[in-house]
């Protein structure tokens, strides 16, 4: 299928199902983890699905691992190819490399030193180009004209996607009694996979996207009916700087419930009490959720909140409360 | 039973269950984490039993609510009392809450804001002291004058430490194919437990300590055969700043197979790591058996290793790798 046929067909709870089936031996089964105190301090029962302990830090092994292995043999001969710097980009280095496949990497020359050694760590192939994103995009596009790899988008893919559903359904399955899901919102795969399992299998359950106000195209999408780009954003939740793209933004307009934005000092916060409370190093973009119950009350009073916890790779150099304080 | 007596009758592993069987309604059952790329690292395969997820942080809570629980209802009534500033502080003001009895907690005025708020905040009521070890005890001995409360050291009891050795229960019956087992040491009350219950019950199990190069003294006690005191140490594993005591130290000669020692700058490369790659928040203390393999490979090279990762209550703002790189 085609990146840019794919809006047509939204998938359904059954491929979020059949994806589990396919990467439940590759992918860790991560734990749920509560905490008394933080229910106290914030006035509902969470429950927090561990994505920061999945493979390569982040739930984006799950879905890059599903698209690895729904390609054929010819295909994966060739290998695949994406352009990032985040955790997408060492997701399918590794998932490539567990399937004995290449994974091209494109990455910008000035892209951190730990990404690029984190990358190339998993067996992943980098050809390196300038930061613009028309040069990222010709760069790639001349490495699949190579290579003959097969292109697999952070999040406008269907098996990406389907993948990424999967750390909702173990999640319902070990606390099928959640009244709300909250996972945060970039480029939507990881809520469109949460929205497509919960609203086929427990519809019931609330699902809301958590995304920060200096960067809520995702909100102001959903609410005005049309795909917003994201510009210039300005926030430490570096998962979340990406746009809705066709496929998320239709999936989303039909089965989110809604999105709810969160100041930067509310991510701050957020992060700096599941470090301190939960013990669990998470990155910004983990915290949104939590940041987002702390700014609306109103809404999860009392509530039994699932949080797809997306990854924990969070730069141990550069805390944002102290970054803060020092500032 | 009195503390002074408490040296000359060691507790078996059989205790340690007993004790298990006391607290495990009260306790979290704590999950054993383990990383491929930590293993490849390290040339071991480590499994790490996260009483950093314990209540308040540590695994000090088991020892406390077992001595809390052991209390006749005479003695509970009067409450219980101890001088520290540290997790044990923390344990026992919520142990003692849970019974619905009174914990009288005698701390320096100069300790840490954070760690007042803590014991206050599980309903510890604190009497304040100079900080010195002299005026701590005789204000203890005022207190407990005062309200008959008992005494629960922090490892100078045989319950206490019984309660602790329920961690390496837990760990052993999930993985029984441990090789070693190695637990930090400070006083001694986590490994004394750790000892008792492993040489009793996997006697081939080897049980080592980890202790820092700069706070050496169980290590140079049980390599003399003589309790040295704990002269001026200067580490950041400041849960291990204590002595052995009679009762520790004769258990530890019986049943340690030995103490390792690792340098200050292995402690933070090996809280760091466990930060990185594992996304646990660990404190210093528990860095120090990690610090220990990567320091003495020749000794774990192969082996299956369980690492009592002892706590979680590290400073925020405080990071040891960012400290030495700012100092």
């Amino acid at each position: 299928m085609s990146e840019e046929n794919s809006s047509c067909c939204q998938p359904e709870a059954s491929d979020v199902v059949s994806a589990y089936e396919l990467i439940k031996d590759k992918v860790k089964h991560t734990p749920v983890h509560s905490s008394a105190s933080v229910n106290a301090l914030l006035g509902a029962t969470l429950f927090f699905k561990c994505e920061n302990f999945q493979k390569v830090g982040a739930f984006k092994y799950r879905g890059a691992t599903h698209a690895v292995l729904k390609l054929n043999d010819e295909e994966a001969r060739k290998g695949v190819a994406t352009h990032s710097s985040g955790n997408h980009a060492a997701a399918l280095a590794l998932a490539a490399a567990n399937r004995g496949i290449p994974a091209y990497i494109v990455m910008p020359e000035n892209a951190p030193a730990i990404k690029k050694k984190a990358v190339a760590g998993y067996g992943g192939i980098i050809t390196y180009c300038r930061s613009t994103q028309q040069d990222r995009e010709e760069t790639l596009r001349v490495v699949q004209q190579q290579t003959g790899a097969t292109l697999i988008h952070p999040y406008n893919n269907i098996n990406v996607i389907c993948g990424q559903g999967t750390a909702a359904l173990e999640l319902l399955d070990e606390m099928p009694n959640l009244d709300v899901v909250i996972a945060p919102v970039g480029g939507g795969g990881l809520l469109s996979g949460t929205a497509t399992f919960i609203k086929g299998q427990y519809p019931h359950v609330k699902v809301f996207g958590a995304e920060p106000i200096n960067a809520d195209d995702a909100f102001r999408s959903l609410r005005d009916g049309k795909i917003y780009p994201s510009l210039s954003p300005s926030t430490i939740a570096d998962g979340l700087l990406t746009s809705l793209c066709p496929l998320t933004y239709s999936i989303l307009r039909s089965k989110c419930d809604g999105i709810f934005t969160v100041s930067e000092k509310g991510i701050v916060n957020a992060m700096r009490l599941i470090w301190e409370r939960m013990k669990l190093v998470v990155e910004p973009s983990s915290a949104v959720p939590v940041g987002v119950i702390a700014e609306h009350p109103e809404a999860f009073r009392g509530k039994r909140v699932g949080i797809i916890v997306s990854g924990g790779n969070a730069d141990l150099d550069h805390l944002p409360w102290l970054d803060q304080s020092n500032g």
